[in-house]
């Protein structure tokens, strides 16, 4: 069991993904639903601990890296910010403070865009994650999600990104809002007419909203339909307002399954060249890619 | 006390005016926050009569008129939608059962749209007392609320509405989303940033959401800034796409203070001519114009 050389940690606001690795071979796994935002500070070491205790060979440091929100000002300990343009990884990680030797735990650091503001979290290791394994690759990567990404990516730097709502809003609109009444299901149908709905007219958001509503009441608009829908026209006015990024680009979308395919579809209408990865292993090949930055010793970590 | 000739009442989702009548005189006025939302179809007549049981004479029927969601699918009995174009109150006003003899209940129709599909509920009646107090007037009505409306008058009649979900989504976005931690208070220069990046490029709304977050972040965006300029994003983004409405037309806005100055303000900016109405005065109004709706004799109502 206890032999984990490191340790990788993808700790988002609402998860935790570990992994113990011996070079490149992933030999342990665990999640939790233990995020950022439910820890308080010195709460992060113990919930690390329950999932990993039985990994850490004893009597040795085992060098811990994590990306994600536990590096937000809210988090373990604050990750500053990299300015783009950059590489997605790089600087130093920064050092959680951690009271059981066995651990050296280190955090990747974001990124920050000047004009407009912006900030990246987590996601900067998801793409260096894809360029480890497409060495070379030019283009746009677009990273679904409560907050959606899209990264402007050249001769291995981020140029530029831009961050979207969009699957914020749609949470609280399905969840939350007056249409929570009249969303539930899928039909592709739905989803794909919201999004051409959406690119076309975009600036009608908010009146299209509403409409799902109304048609429920009026017309019956079946339930399947209204969500697919309500997400095909937040998904296609963040198409519409991205277009910039994707236009004449090609497009990897790095997200969970079946947002990523949702996507994807959206975007192969639009004749952008796709492809699909998977955010998890995105995240994993980020963190081992993140191996490099280890300061070259690694003194024990007290308190 | 007991010298009610009728009883007008506005019942929403979320709220319960009522006022007794004398002539055109409001003789009594009370309110409650149970709204349609919280009570079931039996708990309509107790939570009026609670209200207005000593304004009653007795040994008679009151006739009361009732406008708003109390006349929805969820409410006390579904007041059907009249197809516009249409004058805003017509019809056969809902008669709504009731258990007291002294009580006559009456529930104004909402209107429709078929195409695109809307409906309105509650609003036809202030836009009937607008018309009341102003008679002749044709342009549009700007009504901004939970789920703001833009309503075409031309020769007495609604021609054509559109809602929009901007008051909602202000709502949950400063209250339940990521933005949350970032908006308190409100500034007249955030607002007026806010409604000319909203109109200037509507179709950016979801990104520039975000971008409030990370200003927040990265340069100290105040928190009064950050919330008057998210209202203004939002009511930008709508005075974008109801141009086809307010262009070239007056605009009178009937709406609570301080929501209807903010949209008076920034129609103000495009040079549109707008008016202010308060909206608790014109549903009164509206209200009194319905009364000659009721039916000619009133005989009592028995469950």
């Amino acid at each position: 069991m206890r032999d984990a050389e490191i340790i990788a940690a993808d700790w988002g606001t609402s998860h935790l993904r570990v992994w113990g690795l011996k070079g490149d071979t992933v030999v342990h796994e665990a999640a939790s639903d233990q995020g950022m935002g439910q820890l308080s500070r010195d709460g992060f070491e113990p919930t690390l601990l329950a999932l990993i205790a039985d990994w850490l060979p004893e009597g040795q440091v085992t060098p811990v890296i994590i990306c994600g929100m536990a590096g937000s000002r809210q988090g373990w300990v604050e990750a500053p910010y990299r300015a783009v343009p950059c590489l997605p990884l790089g600087g130093l990680l920064a050092q959680a403070p951690c009271r059981d030797l066995r651990l050296a735990v280190h955090i990747v650091q974001g990124l920050q865009q000047a004009k407009p503001a912006d900030v990246i979290r987590g996601e900067e290791t998801q793409v260096a994650g894809f360029l480890a394994q497409n060495p070379g690759w030019d283009g746009v990567i677009c990273l679904p999600g409560t907050h959606s990404k899209w990264v402007h990516v050249s001769a291995g730097e981020v140029v530029s990104f831009q961050t979207f709502l969009t699957g914020e809003m749609f949470a609280l609109l399905s969840e939350q809002s007056v249409l929570r009444h009249s969303v539930a299901g899928w039909t592709e149908d739905g989803f794909a007419e919201g999004v051409a709905q959406g690119m076309e007219r975009p600036e009608r958001l908010m009146a299209r909203l509403f409409g799902l509503r109304a048609e429920a009441l009026l017309d019956g608009l079946a339930a399947d339909m209204a969500r697919a829908r309500l997400s095909g026209l937040l998904i296609g006015a963040e198409l519409a307002a991205a277009k910039p990024y994707w236009l004449g680009q090609r497009v990897a979308v790095i997200g969970a399954a079946p947002l990523a395919q949702h996507y994807a579809q959206a975007l192969g209408t639009l004749s952008a060249p796709v492809s699909t990865h998977d955010a998890i292993a995105m995240t994993l090949a980020g963190l081992a890619a993140a191996r490099t930055l280890l300061p070259p010793e690694e003194p024990p970590c007290v308190n």
